[in-house]
């Protein structure tokens, strides 16, 4: 790392643009403002390095801006695809964070940024996807940060489940952001429930008053798609394996239905179980002639593309977002995002204000680590009850008022 | 006109492009599907022309193509700035329509362009904005027009008020197509409520979830979108001046306030008036800090810009379709799309399916002036009630089966 | 009549009881009581006499008090079968209002207690069903009172067409109350749709949850009944004639479907539809068993009792409110009510709160007849506009504050 | 105990009446129909006796019909004040259950009929807040049953409470039915909410449209109480303690807000808290004037209705259930039966469906418990997990079919 110029991202010259945006996301994220205006005067950060991987878009920026206010000096990376170019010039310019990342980029040139930002001897690390731990773990030239490190966090439940499967590697503790019931109250059921309307109105132009939507999984996330499908006027039917969830999804108004049966009147189907292969082979075959399938699970594969792309006679591009497979029988099925997730795929993603509480957990969980272990044990663990609670509280303040 | 060439498009090899567009229109436009195949029977436009004034876009050409069907050779222009230029390019290339519009075009363009299908001799025309007619009734040139035509049919509401302001005028009949009540509840309640939470969650990525939302206007539109807007979560404020309205909209469950009151709480504000100046400096100067401000009536004219713009010391624009202005307190109020229509601007119209029926009572419209004028008279009108109900009953032979 | 005892009631001891009545009722009617408050300074109906036929019941009992804050002087029958005899004891003991009913009367009785009131000479009267004018009209020695009348009050639509079929007759202007848009909204849409879900669960005490319940009829009752249904769980079929309808119905997310196909799944069944005979033989032979009937129309015919006493095996009451109906095939059919208007036979009627509108509209337009004719002429018409505005906003200010 | 005639009932000349309020249940109940339908088959009760303190009411009857088609012999005591004298006479003489118990009794009696069906040397017994249980545990004479037992049920959550106190006492399983999560779902969430709007409608006639309705607390019960007010168009304020579930109702459209806060405009107060207490002098004072106020949580001390009868210069009851308290500056509050659970005291309890979910796992335990005890333990433990799923899917059968 060239510490005159300790960055590398595309071009310097978007930060104007890139600082835009910033200041959109910053008008929305009133809980992460705040903390970063009372860390200016308790400065938990002072004299101390956070070395973060995160995803480099403009909500991201206005939480660097917050951990800055605390003390903090800051190098981050992004993930291969998703790094906003313009957003990442404007925290070299503006800022003066270390960033490490360019939209396009291999998962070579990812490790190698990780590697970069982890030269900054840093004494707190924010993971995603665990990704610096797994270097920590396992690079020997990296390894004695975990005697200096005073902690870390990790977004994801991807890597919380990659954390815990090597327990016992860690000499420092780590606070999983995404164990929180914060997080999957307001994320799972609202945020992602209404990010998939969202996703699935902007792919396709659709009325969804009085189309007969199939949603698969009655979990947080199923049941929040369910309930805001409903909201605009679509016909929705409940699919799921357990007996008590699917009672309650009928007793709430649902029409339950296995998947066969659902698919006869679908002219929408969406999956949300977190299983693979949910929609195959046998269940294309029955569907009606022009039904819309999305999936906004977090994996492609809930909807066994390959098999459709076997049964398909002609497969095609139409709008963006949308493929259109013709079947033997020249039934056709519109399929949305390749299967990727509707809501990150054809949308923004998770709404603003999900993000902002979920970037307050990770500031004050930084803090806490900051302060010194206290009760924490060198483990991946979830955020504090007390740390949730004031965010949640922190969140009503602003959103309820 | 060179009749040997005759259209006047961009570019011709946009054709591929055009066509999956309209493809995917035609996946969702059953009902102008089916009277086109009824039509290959009927020809109800045998060695007839029609000269055609609409948006020349997917939706369009998929309704071109049902009269086509029907026997119709047609000639169309669109207007300046809806033209999508790939759409044009194949309804020349794959439909051999006669294509006189381009989406960078004057107004001086346009009006030459109504006059290049005129040229056609047209037996009917579908008119936006009474264009056509107007020429008709006032170019000399075109006048004899009016006594060999065999109907017309109009589109908006706006032209037919300019038709009907010039009653007397008309030598033919004009149906108008936004007379219908089917219209008003599909396109105004179902249609517009829909789209413009489409819009403002495009423009903007924020979470309506406990949004405190003010809708001004509670008519077929705003309670579209008082709805809408509370089936994503939102805490909708209704702003009306008509005291039963008002109390519809409270026994509905909406609270009921006065401008005033409302803004003190407000977080978004739409307005679905049809009214000028429904937010002025009075309002701007009381709204809370960070309020995002949408209109969704049809005149952009709803939200006095030029009043923000006065009292703002700063503004610039952020996200697309995102304007904020920092007023003297250092209040900032995001505008979205510069006032017009958030569901046109932002989003994609009205759904397919609401086109699907608007066009189906077109070409219905169309094929009873064919036939001969019948009871018709020499006015602008209803579309027939036999025909509204006709298409109503195929949309729910398409959408509730 | 003797004008010393100038009553004739059942039982003047249960005085206390009624008033008990009456003061909850007027705690709930303050659009009522501010009228009652405002006339005691304006004294409208100074040295007037007022003959009512109306339900003698609290809710009466307190627009009765407001009237003699007017000034007025007040004689009153009610309807057989409808007379609450506390409140008449009351009416007679605490406010001196001149009361000729009892709950168990026969027609005849009723006839000659409407002789009673008009026998006091009235200036106005507030007639029901159009009994008071018939008797004008019809009874030689009543025809006079025709010339001295200022004017007249009918509550029904049932009364309004009597009177509109006699249109010629009349020397005085009579105001119809049922004729408003207000409570056309207020109490079609809104009262009757939760007095059925009340009359229905007090009837039943099942679970609406989940229940598969078709509502045949979708005007203003009709949907007032499905949104009410929908909101306690039920899952909701919609069947009615009009394309336009079952459109609206079922891009509002409701399932729309013939009679026949919609009986297949129901296992609750409610009509709305002013007409009779909508659910005969054929219905109750295809009906599931189980299945419970209740009509929600204004008369009980629109269930044809008689065909399915004609089809059952066996019938016997149940619990109060239910009868079973035993068919052929040992299939069981619950009838509610006798086909009775369920919200009426099995609950207390309109909430409280939907009289206190109406009772004002009443008052406001004796008090405009009071005054001299005005732009009224004589003839049976709508309320004043005037009148309905400000009882409405009265409404407002109450209920959403 | 006369074992000539082992009864002691109020009137067996009641059986009549009795017979056909059972019937009535019956027709509502197929998954408790449908399990006795297959003990039928099975005969897990074989020469057994179970001794049963329950309700002595409809739905307990349907219940025992479905026992004894298991082979079971049955003895049953109800709760002082809750029997049905009518469905006890038709047990005796239709079903030839011996029934110990009438609506008018002291505890003491009670306790004298526990004993009696405790001499029918049990096999089996089914209780109810442990009644039975606490005998056999402390009464000499009665001990020797626990070492014969084969096992028990309770049916509440407070008895559960009291085994669990003298856990070490036990020589036999107690299966907990009010432990499943399909009670708590069922009951809680979708019986409570609905009865409890049922029992605020019959109580007072009001209108909830667009009243201002309190519910304080949103747990299971609060959050179905607020769900089906709303979906009667009251508009909602949630009051909760803690943070992510204020959050949580925030988010899902309703206003959250403290109770100070929310009393200053309620027109309506509803406690489902579980704590004592939660309505105080404090709060009365406060109140609007005319506001009602009901609980919906088991105790009555949620209002506290001493500190309310201190304040108030005047209390009279009105209406049966409501009793109006005219506080010192005559602003009056209207209290629901007394603080006693509206949905109880005002309507019928819980729908007759939650009730055959709740019989037909206390059918399914008892039968477990008699085939052996497998692997339960001799302490107070939940229904086993396959008979909840069992009795789950048999719901799922009859209601979403």
């Amino acid at each position: 790392v060239n510490h005159e110029k300790p960055y590398e991202i595309k071009d310097i010259t978007l930060a104007t643009k890139g600082q835009k945006r910033i200041d959109w996301a910053q008008a929305n994220m009133p809980i992460t403002v705040a903390i970063g205006n009372a860390f200016q005067k308790t400065r938990p950060f002072e004299n101390k390095h956070i070395a973060i991987c995160l995803h480099v878009e403009a909500k991201t920026a206005v939480w660097l801006g917050a951990l800055q206010k605390g003390g903090a000096t800051i190098s981050i990376t992004g993930s291969p695809g998703t790094t906003q170019d313009d957003t990442a010039a404007a925290l070299v310019q503006n800022y003066g964070v270390s960033v490490f990342t360019k939209n396009e980029e291999t998962y070579d040139d990812h490790l190698a940024h990780c590697k970069s930002i982890l030269s900054f001897a840093p004494d707190l690390i924010a993971d995603n996807g665990a990704d610096l731990h797994h270097l920590i773990y396992n690079d020997p030239a990296l390894k004695p940060l975990s005697k200096t490190l005073l902690g870390a966090t990790e977004e994801t439940t991807t890597g919380a489940n990659r954390l815990r499967d090597e327990v016992g590697c860690s000499d420092f503790p780590t606070l999983i952001i995404n164990d929180t019931q914060a997080k999957r109250i307001v994320e799972n059921r609202f945020g992602v429930g209404s990010s998939v309307v969202d996703g699935i109105m902007r792919a396709t132009n659709i009325l969804l008053h009085g189309k007969t939507a199939v949603v698969v999984g009655y979990g947080y996330c199923g049941s929040g798609v369910a309930q805001r499908l409903r909201g605009m006027g679509a016909h929705v039917v409940v699919v799921d394996n357990n007996p008590l969830t699917k009672l309650e999804a009928h007793l709430d108004g649902f029409i339950v239905a296995d998947l066969e049966t659902a698919l006869q009147t679908a002219t929408l189907c969406v999956t949300v179980t977190g299983h693979s292969d949910v929609l195959n082979a046998a269940h294309f075959s029955i569907m009606r002639d022009g039904i819309i399938v999305a999936n906004a699970g977090h994996f492609a594969s809930e909807i066994n593309e390959p098999a459709l792309d076997q049964l398909a006679t002609k497969k095609q591009a139409l709008r963006e977002h949308i493929t259109e497979y013709t079947l033997a029988d020249s039934k056709k099925v519109f399929l949305l995002c390749n299967g990727n997730p509707v809501n990150l795929s054809a949308g923004d993603g998770n709404p603003i204000e999900v993000m902002d509480l979920g970037l307050a957990l990770q500031a004050m969980s930084l803090a806490r680590l900051a302060e010194g272990k206290g009760d924490l044990t060198n483990i991946p663990q979830c955020v504090p009850e007390d740390i949730e609670n004031f965010v949640v509280t922190e969140a009503l303040k602003y959103w309820a008022s």
